[in-house]
């Protein structure tokens, strides 16, 4: 007989009284005295384990009892109506097979108690066993799979757009270098600087920040695209909120304008956190009771509210007039920090805000000039509990325009020469944004740290595993 | 009012006498004598363009007589049935706008006519307005949404595995190194080694090769897990079929053995070449047209068939008993060759075939060591047209087999610490597959180089945009 996913049975798809096979490792081991084990099985398919009622009339029984955490087991028996609390169906094992013991239970790096969340860190090999990193997983996989789910609907095309970039458009700051040169042997030029002519890529190559250039060539050809990929910043942040190594979504959309993709964001969220409640709600509760209290209602009010939406210029006003003191002064023309959008939106709009139209000097070269001659059309949603999680613009597709913030930004217009093609061969309107998928993670969840919401976090100093 | 993607307009979702509004590039516009024009346009939302007939009492009917290919344009009008061949429905303009002119339509890289498939590798950023790049857009599309929705209509989780690693067990021959280092001023040790203790991850870093190894340590909680993400080789490999960055699916699953997971690559190749019959029949067509004849009816073959099972030995004997001369001689313990597997496929069995059980000292530590001790639980998928398709194995689950072969291939346990760990709590059997992604697309589109697959491909010599 094959075996059934745990998830199946606690959800009443398979008939009471069925013979069921469940394959899993054991949470919890309780032996009663009336010589009855009882056994909480989990396989990762759902939050809780099914509790299998083990009578010590099985052949091998003492094996039964000596099961700790982590073992692994095929449980085979009857299933039946649970009469314990908490638990809708148990199963009424004939058979416990053990397929595999925990070499020294006492130091089972995961046995069964508290451990703290750096701790599990350290352990990034084992921790999607535990309750909570299990929880995680599902709950990320469930907003990944709504992600695509959502642009493939509406008609976007997901694009790869390339890992190794070898592109001067980015700006080499604070990117990683992507190299096969001999370290102990580098090849020199006549002038004795480092020959990449000799490198792999035959020039000097490094791991991309953003999709969204290489994204743009496709929107302007098949209209509606999305990035779905891993993307690197070399930066020394040692926060919570920062990874050398994440993951991005970036929809590009031609024919379209700042509102529209403001649109789309917001029902991008909406979609997701909806899909996250409708089919993650033995998580959810689980975040809400262990991490976050207002992890399920904060999802719930942020699907019911229109996001509110206001200009850069009258929000820089509404900050300098609510009386509230913060840390860094407010005044036109600097960027928001988040004490500010956390303002906005928990305490002025209580609820997710579209921020518009912010100052050209502080914005990066491509995004579109407006006609005040003072700001570009970039916008960024900003949520109660979280700040700042989607960033976007609509593009400069004028290329008089773009040549002429290029020149002002010192940038080499021969570096941008396929970007500028785009604006040369039939350009259009066109606007995206990107969300920081692990940002996004770690809001749904309540997880305070995006190390905690990816399997092998990588930062400054590490990329253990 | 907002516009409609055409695709929606040729599917007939829309009645007829409707007033419309699309947005795309011209592919190509025809005058009539009677002072019509009729405009091809595309948005790449489906393979064909929509016809707008734009009679010459529009205002700025001057100036739709100048549109060449790509410029792109807002065409209003009501949609009728469509008296010309080939097309379903077509728009009565009565307003079109043109939003952005070609610089040049004389030099301009797309011009209207046949470019070669080199010529538009060279113009990546233009090259998805063509028919060919256009209709391999959507493809690839659809075979990553069906390859998601398989995987998540069966409770499998994906995982997104480090593309950064600074693990020891994946061997750095072939691997691209990650690192902050400035090269002009590199840290030594006081051995004069490179001191990579500097570096940004505090060692050698590389950029992965497969995310198996860490996807194990996943299934070993969640069950059933799958990754789908890039991959590196900084191979010096100038074929047809080799990338530097490509995309791999690769299942990893707890309690399946190699028969488990051979039907799930026959399930999987069969669900996703399903989906690309059942939603992309333009651009299949137009495989089958212009580009390998049997696109559409070996996929229709590939999913009626079963899928024939063979073990290596008996391959091996097929082989030598066929009376076919190949190039390289069959014998029992060497690798089979390209010409072998195809002959295996595409003459012997007529059908995709599975081949199991290889010699063990061909293939990788971390492989099942079956009873015989001469061979091991892997896996090859062949099917006709392609050769090598998916290849797979169930994992060594046995911490004392697994430890022997460590040995016997004189690698270091420490640096399996925490593979081996897997295998010391609560270890089951399990097992995987790998399949090249952009080995798929161009096998279902019958295009000859992966290169023409992939947004930007990136070779030996080559990550340019």
């Amino acid at each position: 007989m094959s075996h059934i996913a745990i998830t199946e049975l606690l959800k009443g798809t398979v008939a009471v009284d069925s013979q069921v096979t469940v394959k899993g490792w054991i949470r919890t081991r309780r032996d009663s005295k009336a010589g009855i084990s009882f056994l909480a099985v989990h396989d990762g398919s759902c939050f809780d384990p099914i509790q299998a009622v083990v009578p010590n009339s099985l052949n091998n029984y003492e094996e039964v009892t000596r099961l700790t955490a982590s073992c692994s087991v095929s449980v085979t028996g009857t299933l039946v109506k649970s009469e314990g609390q908490g638990q809708s169906f148990e199963i009424q094992a004939s058979s416990v097979e053990v397929l595999g013991w925990v070499e020294n239970p006492d130091t089972y790096p995961m046995a069964a108690k508290r451990h703290s969340i750096e701790y599990l860190r350290e352990h990034a090999h084992l921790r999607p066993r535990t309750n909570v990193i299990g929880a995680v997983t599902r709950v990320r996989n469930c907003l990944a799979q709504a992600i695509h789910r959502f642009y493939h609907e509406r008609g976007y095309v997901w694009v790869s757009t390339p890992i190794v970039t070898a592109s001067d458009c980015e700006g080499a700051g604070e990117m990683f270098r992507v190299s096969t040169l001999d370290l102990n042997n580098l090849p020199r030029t006549d002038k004795g600087d480092i020959d990449f002519k000799e490198d792999f890529f035959g020039k000097e190559a490094f791991l991309t920040v953003s999709g969204q250039l290489n994204g743009e060539t496709y929107a302007c050809a098949m209209s509606k695209i999305y990035t779905f990929g891993p993307t690197f910043r070399a930066e020394n942040s040692n926060t919570s909120r920062h990874l050398a190594e994440f993951w991005m979504v970036e929809p590009e959309v031609a024919f379209a304008d700042l509102n529209d993709i403001a649109k789309l964001a917001e029902d991008m969220l909406k979609y997701v956190f909806k899909a996250v409640l409708t089919e993650r709600p033995d998580d959810m509760a689980f975040f809400a009771e262990r991490i976050e209290p207002t992890a399920v209602t904060r999802l719930q009010d942020f699907v019911e509210k229109d996001f509110a939406q206001v200009d850069y210029t009258d929000a820089v006003t509404i900050l300098q007039n609510c009386g509230k003191q913060f840390e860094f002064a407010v005044e036109w023309g600097v960027d928001l920090q988040s004490e500010h959008e956390r303002y906005l939106a928990e305490e002025h709009f209580k609820a997710p805000v579209v921020i518009k139209n912010y100052p050209r000097d502080i914005k990066a070269f491509y995004m579109r000039q407006n006609e005040d001659g003072k700001t570009v059309a970039a916008m960024d949603v900003v949520a109660p509990g979280i700040g700042e999680i989607i960033g976007g613009s609509q593009r400069e597709e004028r290329l008089d325009v773009l040549d002429q913030r290029l020149e002002e930004m010192g940038l080499n217009k021969e570096d941008y020469w396929w970007y500028r093609d785009l604006r040369r061969y039939g350009t259009v309107p066109h606007a995206g944004f990107g969300l920081g998928f692990e940002r996004l993670v770690a809001y749904v969840t309540g997880m305070g740290n995006v190390r905690d919401v990816i399997a092998f976090p990588r930062t400054k100093g590490t990329a253990a595993f």
